[in-house]
C-alpha cells in the first residue's frame, strides 16, 4: 500500500462531496488534501468524471508541482494548489469549483459585501475577489501564476489566509481551503450559499448595508474566538 | 427511561424535517419542543449533523437558559429560545434556520410585503422584520437580547405573537413558532416560499400593490376564522 | 365499489403528480376529474396532505357544488372548480395551484408575455391575468365568485377556454384546465415553466419583443391545427 | 437486428440524459446521432415521454429528411437536424432542448456574453444567438428553414460550427452539436451553466466586463489546443 494511501483517501472522500453539495456540473472542480510531513499533496485527475474516481486514481504532487505518484494526468489546475501549499503553511487542503452564485460574483469581478450573521459567522471580511491577471502572467505559467495573484490580493487588502479561507479570482471562479481537505469543501460549500444571498439582498434592496462591526464580531467569535460557544 | 422522552422525540422529528424541507444547510438551523407542565424544552445539540443526531442527543433546558438533562452543550440559540417560551406562553415549538430567501430578506432590512393569498392564509400583516440591535445589546448577553429584541418588535409593531408566527431578526435570519414544534417547521417552510414569491412578485412590477384588506381578511378567516371552512 | 370509481382514481393520480412535477407544497394545491354523464367531479379532500391521500378519499361534488359521496370535507377551492364546470361544458380536468413562479405574476397583477415557442406551442396569447376581485364578490360566496371572475377575464379579452387553458387570478394563483385531470396538469407545469422563462426575459433583456404573429401562428398549428405533425 | 443499431443505442442514451441533466420538461428535447457512412441519423421519435423510449422505438432518417426505417413519426425538429448534418459533414450529433437559462436568453434574443473561464473552456465567442426568421421561412418549411437560419448566423458572424458547437434560435430555444450525441448533450449541459451564470453575472453588476483576449483564449487552448493539457 501506498503510503500516501491517507491522503489520497481523504483527497477522494472529500472530491466525492462536490457533486452531492450541488457544486459541480461534470468535471468542473477539484480538491486536493496535503501531507505536511512528506510535503506533498493528493489531488484529482484532470478531466475524470466524479463517477469513475477512486482513491487509487489520486495524484500524489509535490508542492513544486512535480508528480511523485500516480499514473493519470494531475488536474489543470495543480500548480495553483501546490503554490499556496508551498507558501500558506497552515493549510492542508484546497478545493477548486465552478459553483454558480460564487463563479458569477467572480465574473462581476467584485467581493461579496458581508451583509450577514451567515457570512460573519465563517468570516469577518467581505470575500475578497482578486483582479484578473495581467496578460504577462496569463501567457507565462498560468496556473502557477493564479497562486501567486491569490496571495498578492490577500497581501493588497491585507488579509490573513488563517482567517479567510476563500477568494474569488476575478472572471474565473472560486478557491476555498482550511486545515483538512473536509473543512476545504466546507467553506466552499458556505461561499455558495453566502453568494447566492449577497446577491438576493441587494435584488431586495439595492441600498442594503453592510453587516455593523458589532455583530460581525461577535458572531464570529462566538464561533471561532478563545470563549467560542458554537459546537461541542 | 426520560420523563422528557416525549419532548425529545419530538424535537427529534422536528429537527429532521429542516434538511428535509431544504430549510438549512449543514447545521445552519434548530428546532425546540416545550411542554409547559415540566417548565422544560428539548433542543438541538450546538454543531451536531442532523444525519448524526437522535432523540436522546436533545438537549433539556429550562426557561432561564439552565440545561436540565443532557451531555451535550445546546445550541448557541437557545436562550433567544428560552427567552421567547418564557415570555409566550401559548407557544410550544421554536424554529430557527437560515434559509435562503428568509435570511435575504433579513439582510435587507425589509418587512415582506403581503403580496398575495398564499400569505393572508397564514397571517394578515407584512412580516415584521426586527431592526439590527442596539451594540449594548449585542456586547452584553446576546443570544438573550435576540428574545426582546424580538419582543420589542411586535410590540412597537402592535403585533400578537399567536396571530403572526415567523419574525425576521435584521441582518440574522428568521425566527418561527407555533403551538408544536411540527407547526413551527411548517411556518418555517411556509416563510421561505412566501419569502421567494414575495422577492419574484417585486422584479415582475416594482409597483405591485399589497393585497386589499378584504382579501387578506377573507384569506385568513376561511383558515383560521371561527367559521373557517378549510381543512377536516 | 363506488360507480364514481373511475374519476376518483383519476383524480387521485392527477393529484399525486403534483408534488411530483414539484408545484406544491404541503397541500396547497388541488385536482378534479369530472365525468360529464353523471354530473360529478371527484376532487382532493380539504388539507390532507399528499401522502396520505388515497383513490377512496377523493370527495364526490356535483356542479352546483353539492357534496354526493365521500366522508371528508372537499378542497376549499370547490366551488370555483364546480362553476367552471358547469359553464365549461368541454373540460373534465381542473387543477389549482400556488406553484412558484405562476403564482408570482399572478401577485404582480400582469399577464404574462408570450415570449418565445415553448409558450406559442400551448397557447397564441398571454397568460391571462383576472383582476381582483370586487369587495362584494370577496365578502359573498368568494370561492363561487372566483369562478365567475375567471370567466369575465375570458369574456372581456375575448379568449376561448378550448384554445387558452390557464388563467393567473389576480393577487391569488394560477387555475388550469383541460379535457382530462392529466392534461389539467400537464398545463400546470408547462404554466409554471413559461412563467419563469418569462420573468427571466425580462430580466436579461427589459425591452424584450413579444413573439411576432406568423411565429405564434407556426408554432401553435403544428401542434394543434388540423395538419398538426407534433406528437404520434 | 437492424444495421442502425448502433446509432439507435447511441441516441437512446443521449436522449435518456437529457432528464437527467435537468435539461428537459415532459418531451420539450430530443437528440439525434449520426452515421456518416450510412447517411442517417437516429432520432427520437415526435411527442413520446422520456420514460417510455427504448433503443428500437428510434426512427431513422437521411440528411434530407426522409424516414428510412422505424413505426413511429420522427422528432418534429427533425428537418432541422438533416439539414446541419447535410451540411456541417464533421458533426455526428445534435441536441435540441427548451432548458430554462438558454431558452430565456434566446427569447431576449441576445448572444450570450463571454464572462468568464467557464465559457471560455468551451468557446472563444460569445454564443451566438440567430435572429428570428422572416415572415416567409416561417410559412415556407419551417424546421428546414431553421437550419438554415442556423448556417445563415454562422457565416454573418464568421464561426466556424467545429469551433462554436452551440446556438440560439432567437424566441425560440438553443441547438448545440459535436462529433458524438455524447458531447452534444454534454455541449447542452454547459451552455444551460454558462446562460445561467451570465445572467447572474448581469445581475450582480450590470457593467460587467466581457473576458479579456488572453484568458480567452489562454483557458480555450488549454483544454483544445495543440498542447492541451486538460483531460487524460
Amino acid at each position: 500500500m501506498s503510503k500516501y494511501q491517507h491522503i489520497k483517501e481523504s483527497a477522494y472522500a472529500a472530491n466525492m462531496q462536490l457533486p452531492k453539495l450541488g457544486l459541480v456540473l461534470f468535471t468542473f472542480g477539484n480538491v486536493s488534501a496535503a501531507d505536511r510531513e512528506l510535503g506533498v499533496f493528493a489531488i484529482k485527475p484532470s478531466g475524470v468524471p466524479y463517477e469513475d474516481l477512486s482513491p487509487e486514481k489520486m495524484v500524489i504532487v509535490d508542492f513544486d508541482g512535480n508528480t511523485i505518484e500516480g499514473d493519470l494526468r494531475p488536474s489543470s489546475d495543480t500548480k495553483t494548489h501546490a503554490v499556496l501549499y508551498k507558501h500558506w503553511e497552515h493549510i492542508n487542503g484546497i478545493v477548486h469549483t465552478h459553483s454558480t452564485y460564487a463563479t458569477s460574483w467572480a465574473q462581476s469581478q467584485r467581493c461579496i459585501p458581508i451583509f450577514g450573521t451567515t457570512h460573519a459567522d465563517h468570516l469577518t471580511t467581505d470575500v475578497p475577489c482578486a483582479p484578473p491577471m495581467h496578460d504577462s502572467m496569463i501567457e507565462g505559467d498560468y496556473e502557477y501564476q493564479t497562486g501567486f495573484q491569490i496571495m498578492d490580493c490577500f497581501k493588497e487588502q491585507g488579509l490573513d489566509y488563517r482567517e479567510v479561507e476563500m477568494v474569488l479570482v476575478g472572471n474565473h471562479a472560486p478557491f476555498t481551503w482550511g486545515k483538512t481537505a473536509e473543512k476545504a469543501v466546507y467553506n466552499s460549500a458556505v461561499l455558495e450559499a453566502v453568494a447566492q444571498m449577497a446577491y438576493l439582498t441587494e435584488q431586495i434592496n439595492n441600498n442594503a448595508p453592510r453587516l455593523k462591526d458589532s455583530l460581525i464580531k461577535k458572531h464570529f467569535m462566538r464561533k471561532h474566538g478563545p470563549d467560542s460557544y458554537y459546537g461541542q
